[in-house]
C-alpha cells in the first residue's frame, strides 16, 4: 500500500530543516532504521555530498540513518534495496534529468507503488504528481520527458503563492499560470501552500498542516479547501 | 544588419499595452507600414486572435497595420514576406513548441539576420537569446528543444525581479535560479527589469530604459549595468 508525505516545502521561514515536519516524520519512518535520500535536484547548485550531510544530520535526530544514491555504485539496486525513500528539492528539471538518466524514475514509482514509505518536498513533491508542468523552476537543463511518477492522479504546485498584494510587477502569477497550463492540460492542479502536505495512505489523500490548500479543476473557479480535506475523489 | 528591441515586458504598471515603448518602436518601425505579429505565447491562454486584435489597435496609433501569422495559410512564407515582425509575451514554452512545429523559428532567425526590424517583449524576448533556460515561465508543454533565436550571444531573464525585502516565502529568488542555471551552461545571462529594453543595431547592443540590469557571469558575482551600457563585448 502507498505511504508518502509530499511537502510543499522542507523548511518554514524561521525555522530549521525539515523541522515543523519531525513529529510527522518521525510516525512515517517508524519502522525504518535507513533511508535512501536522492540529492539530485541541488538546491543552488549545493552538491550530492553536502546536501546528502545536511539530511543526515536532520534523520539523526530521529535515530534514521541516510545513504545518498550517489554513493552507491548502482542507483537502481539502491532503490530497490531501500527502506525508505526521500527526494528532496531543489530544480525540478535536473531532477526529471537525473531520474531518468539513472533509471531511477522507474525504479522509485515501482517501490513506492509497492508500498516503501517515501518522503518529497518541493521538487520531490513534485514529481509525485502526473507531470512536472507545474513546477515553479527555472528550465535550466533539457528533460527527456515532463512526465514523472503519477503517485497521485494530479499535478501539484509545490511552494504555492498567492498573489503579492500592491505588486507592481507585471509577470503572472501563479494562478495565471496554472490556468495557461488548464488550456493544454486536463488533471488537477493542487496548490500546496508551504507549510502543508499530502499525506497519501493507498488511494486516500489527505491535506495535512494549518493552511488551506487551493484546487484547480480545468474550466472552473478554483477552491479553497481546509485542512483535513480528502482529496481521494480527485482524478 | 540585424535591428532589434528586446524589451522585458509590454506593459509597465499603471500604463497602457506598450505605451512607454511607443516613441522607441515609432523610430524602430519608421521604414514600415505593416508588421507580422506572432502570437503564438498567448498569455492567460488568450485567442490567437483576440491577441492579435489587441496589438492591431495599439500598432494602429503609430499607423502601422498589424496581421497575425497565425491568419496565412504557410506562416513560413508569412514570416519570408514580412515587412517587419512582432513576438508577444505570454507562455515561452507555448511559444517555443508552436515556433518548431510549424518551422517559424528558423524562419525567424533567417529573416532578422538579414535586416528585417524585429520587436519582442517577454516571452518574445526571452527567444532572442542563446536558450529559453532562463524564462520564469512555467512547463505547461514540452517544447522539442530549449534551443532559440541565439540573435544575442547570451541569454535573457525578462521581467527580471530583485529579491522581496522582509519575504518569508521560501521558494527560490530569480537570483537563486540563474545561480543554478550556471551550474550547468556558461553563456551570460541579462536580467532585464520590467521598463528596460535592448537594442540590438548589427553587433551592438545597448541597454536602454531607466532603469539598472543585472549581469550575471558564470563563476563571478552578478553586476549591475548602467542604462545606456554597450554590451557588446559579451559572449
Amino acid at each position: 500500500m502507498k505511504n508518502l508525505i509530499i511537502a510543499s516545502t522542507s523548511t518554514l521561514h524561521g525555522g530549521a530543516y525539515m523541522e515543523y515536519l519531525l513529529p510527522t516524520l518521525t510516525a512515517h519512518f517508524k519502522n525504518c532504521s535507513s533511508l535512501l535520500f536522492i540529492p539530485y535536484a541541488r538546491p543552488g547548485g549545493i552538491s550530492h555530498d553536502d546536501y546528502t550531510k545536511k539530511v543526515a544530520e536532520t534523520f539523526g535526530s530521529i535515530n534514521i540513518t541516510v545513504k545518498g544514491i550517489h554513493e552507491f555504485d548502482n542507483p537502481v539496486t539502491a532503490v530497490e534495496n531501500a527502506e525508505a525513500i526521500f527526494t528532496g528539492g531543489g530544480n525540478t528539471f535536473l531532477l526529471v534529468t537525473q531520474l531518468y538518466k539513472t533509471g531511477v524514475m522507474a525504479a522509485v514509482q515501482k517501490a513506492v507503488n509497492s508500498g516503501i514509505p517515501y518522503l518529497g518536498s518541493s521538487a520531490g513533491s513534485n514529481i509525485c504528481g502526473m507531470t512536472m508542468k507545474t513546477t515553479n523552476d527555472m528550465p535550466i537543463i533539457y528533460p527527456p520527458s515532463f512526465d514523472t511518477l503519477a503517485l497521485v492522479p494530479f499535478n501539484i504546485n509545490p511552494h504555492y503563492l498567492d498573489p503579492i498584494e500592491g505588486s507592481t510587477h507585471m509577470g503572472e502569477t501563479r494562478e495565471t499560470r496554472i490556468k495557461e497550463f488548464h488550456q493544454f492540460n486536463a488533471q488537477p492542479v493542487l496548490g500546496l501552500r508551504e507549510g502543508s502536505w499530502l499525506d497519501v495512505q493507498g488511494d486516500t489523500v489527505i491535506l495535512k498542516g494549518n493552511l488551506q490548500g487551493r484546487l484547480f479543476l480545468q474550466g472552473k473557479e478554483p477552491q479553497e479547501l481546509e485542512t483535513g480535506s480528502d482529496l481521494s475523489w480527485l482524478k
